[in-house]
């Protein structure tokens, strides 16, 4: 918080700003609410339902129905105004055989394998395999440098996620590039294949999958990750000798599929028209159980819905909860969304994303069409004494893929933000499940969402 | 924080107590300090040897005595200026067999068996066992208003941690004395033995230990701690049926031996008489293996020391490591420590102790002697901002047992405060272990901790 907002804070009842909610009133609601979501919350068994009875749920597939299904039956069972499903259009990739990915050439260590995962979209390197000599480059700009040297070779990159950002977040957005454009870059010049380091800040044998991105006109080339032990010693080796890799994936991209998002909405009793969204994806990986991303946001907005039921609580304006579809590798439900309700002239005073995994909360990020959002935020500022009792802070930022789009319609969009240190231990691996979820921080979690929800629906923004 | 130290915080300049210190110069070198603490750190590998090699170090064992001899070669490794060991007299307590607790009159169930652990320091029910009826209260008050209907009864306290509290060290306060002092209270009215719900907001089957104490002139009862899902069981059917309990237990306490405190200081270049203390306890229970409680504040501790050396730090004043022993179940080695010190004539300016986990820092508690705690409070306030971009808040509260005493000294003393919501998922049971350590979360909790440590130093206070 820098000092203009906190003067603001501190002096608006002289300004004249006088903030009109009773605090007293709201202080006592907000209690009310962490008390009912820490003693009575169904939403860590919704969770491990989706984990632990459906599993991955990459879309397309058959657990992503199943899931679409459940979350649809939990919805109706809260008693809300409507529930429905969003049709949408969705890739369906499929990983296809266990990867292999071998050092063959070693003469320290004879033939070493590798621990791979297959970035999602990429296409195969076809049953034989290939095999051919490895460079490694530690961004995309080193792809332009090295050029025409990188025909018909292996390009691995090997740019780590800086462990000295304090937000792991950051890291991850700096290092990220190389998985989503990593091989359309190295096509360009002639490579096999791509392998791309895990994108974590730890040393271990788990390769974290994500979606690779073929630019249009390039030729597609296969593209694994490889887990940070794996490219660490990958890179040694390549310090003392040429090194060839034998790389093997069979995914497959099985075309368009029909699928849904999950939508139950309560409906305003004063400002219906007046539209605040919580959300998350249902969507997951096939590799683990996607526990952290993203069923503990997809089961902390069903929490919403069904505590404003449980603590009955009237609301004002429209309080809609949306498991989007397909935010792993498409974003169609995302897009099918902002389509369907831009069209229907639909106003989203705000929306909130929970896409950052079930820790401990910190607060909120803020975002919004610059026409409205420096007067909208200062709005939102003036909740922070409610708020910073449970640890909770707003601050700039993007607020979550599948909201992004809303903002056109110029509310006001918020990404939850939880402790990020774990996150990427686990993110897109298969063992982002249930044990590694704790009961209270994804309880804490859902009463933050609806601390907010709460502020929104009383006064507006 | 609160408005007032808010306005001061804002116009301390306006009012002339401009903070001398050159804030550019301070971020920079605590930015050095975590990109240090995150990237060269070696606290893991320490507490990994602690706790893989070594395991549960309860005063008086084997392993207590192999901790005392480990830590001390690695603060003899950090060219230190001196490096010592401090004896102190423990009390030596071993758990005996496999506790058993059991139900046996259950007409519904049969017979249940029932996860325990004896409570540390208490007595055995002798080889035998024995067997009573069961009666339930919440807390020590009810054990009073029951009284002599207690005679010849086992008593069970199952007052629960309250989830509500969003601090989970609230929560444990509130339910801890009928661990402490349970056994005394029933054996006033003739009780037989005790048994004490767990303290943890989980359910689950695994049982905590943790220090009871017998009051003098009472008779001792043994005491045992049974898991929270036994707990809600036996509360169950105590509504149902008078219900008898077969419970087993054979600790010994085998007298005094004797131990030390690990000791390593960085003496100071300007004012060597002004002591800045870090430390943690050596020892843990002897189920698990004392990962988050307390390996981890040592390892943080030990690495404050080492990061000055790293970082080529020359400090002001007398930087001191100290690793106390005894804590769980007595606090000899730190009343060792503060008569020592005092006899010295030291003064201890400052003291920080972790002791609540190797979880993600969230700041630091502050507490002192009514005389001077104040001033100090506002003094070290100044410097948040230079902690808030790393998550750091002060609160006042309580700092650690372990340096408690040193308030006479009238130094300001702190309490590494990191998220609490896991902790007591482990705390005193067999699974706080190295697989529920975060590294990056350890880490950052010594940088914080080495952060607060520079500004003491430089400004003092």
């Amino acid at each position: 918080m820098n000092r203009l907002l906190l003067l603001i804070l501190l002096f608006s009842p002289l300004l004249g700003i006088a903030q009109e909610q009773n605090q007293e009133e709201d202080a006592f609601f907000i209690r009310r609410i962490y008390d009912e979501g820490l003693t009575r919350s169904r939403c860590y068994d919704w969770l491990n339902f989706l984990t632990q009875r459906i599993g991955g749920r990459l879309a397309g597939s058959p657990q992503s129905a199943a899931a679409v299904e459940y979350t649809r039956r939990v919805l109706d069972s809260l008693q809300l105004d409507s529930v429905w499903l969003q049709p949408c259009m969705v890739p369906y990739w499929v990983r296809g055989d266990k990867e292999q990915v071998r050092i063959v050439n070693s003469h320290k260590m004879g033939t070493i394998e590798l621990n791979a995962l297959a970035l999602g979209n990429s296409i195969g390197t076809g049953p034989m395999g290939l095999t051919a000599e490895v460079v490694e480059v530690k961004n995309l700009e080193q792809v332009d440098s090295l050029g025409e040297a990188l025909r018909n070779k292996i390009v691995f990159f090997n740019g780590a996620m800086d462990p000295t950002q304090i937000n792991t977040f950051n890291a991850y957005g700096k290092a990220a590039g190389q998985r989503v454009w990593g091989a359309s870059r190295a096509s360009r010049y002639g490579a096999l294949g791509v392998l791309v380091r895990s994108l974590t800040t730890r040393l271990d044998d788990i390769p974290h999958t994500g979606s690779t991105v073929y630019e249009e006109g390039i030729t597609p080339i296969p593209a694994l990750a490889i887990s940070t032990r794996a490219a660490e010693l990958l890179s040694r080796l390549l310090q003392e000798e040429p090194v060839r890799v034998f790389m093997r994936s069979t995914p497959q991209n099985l075309g368009e599929v029909p699928s849904f998002n999950v939508i139950g909405e309560i409906r305003g009793s004063d400002f219906p028209e007046d539209i605040i969204l919580v959300g998350g994806h249902l969507d997951s990986w096939d590799v683990g159980t996607g526990a952290h991303d993203d069923g503990a946001g997809c089961v902390q907005a069903m929490e919403v819905l069904h505590m404003i039921k449980r603590l009955g609580y009237r609301p004002k304006r429209t309080i809609r909860c949306v498991l989007f579809m397909n935010e792993e590798n498409g974003l169609r439900g995302a897009r099918a969304y902002w389509k369907w309700s831009n069209e229907q002239g639909e106003y989203h005073m705000s929306a909130i994303e929970s896409d950052r995994g079930g820790f401990t909360p910190r607060g909120f990020t803020a975002d919004g069409h610059e026409d409205v959002f420096n007067e909208k935020f200062l709005k939102a500022i003036e909740w922070l004494p409610l708020l910073e009792p449970y640890g909770l802070a707003f601050r700039k930022g993007g607020s979550g893929a599948d909201i992004s789009g809303l903002k056109e319609q110029k509310g006001l969009l918020f990404g939850f933000e939880p402790d990020t240190q774990r996150y990427f231990d686990y993110h897109h691996t298969p063992i982002d499940g249930m044990d590694v979820v704790n009961k209270r921080e994804l309880e804490l979690g859902a009463s933050a969402i609806m601390s907010l929800v709460y502020l929104l629906d009383k006064y507006g923004i």
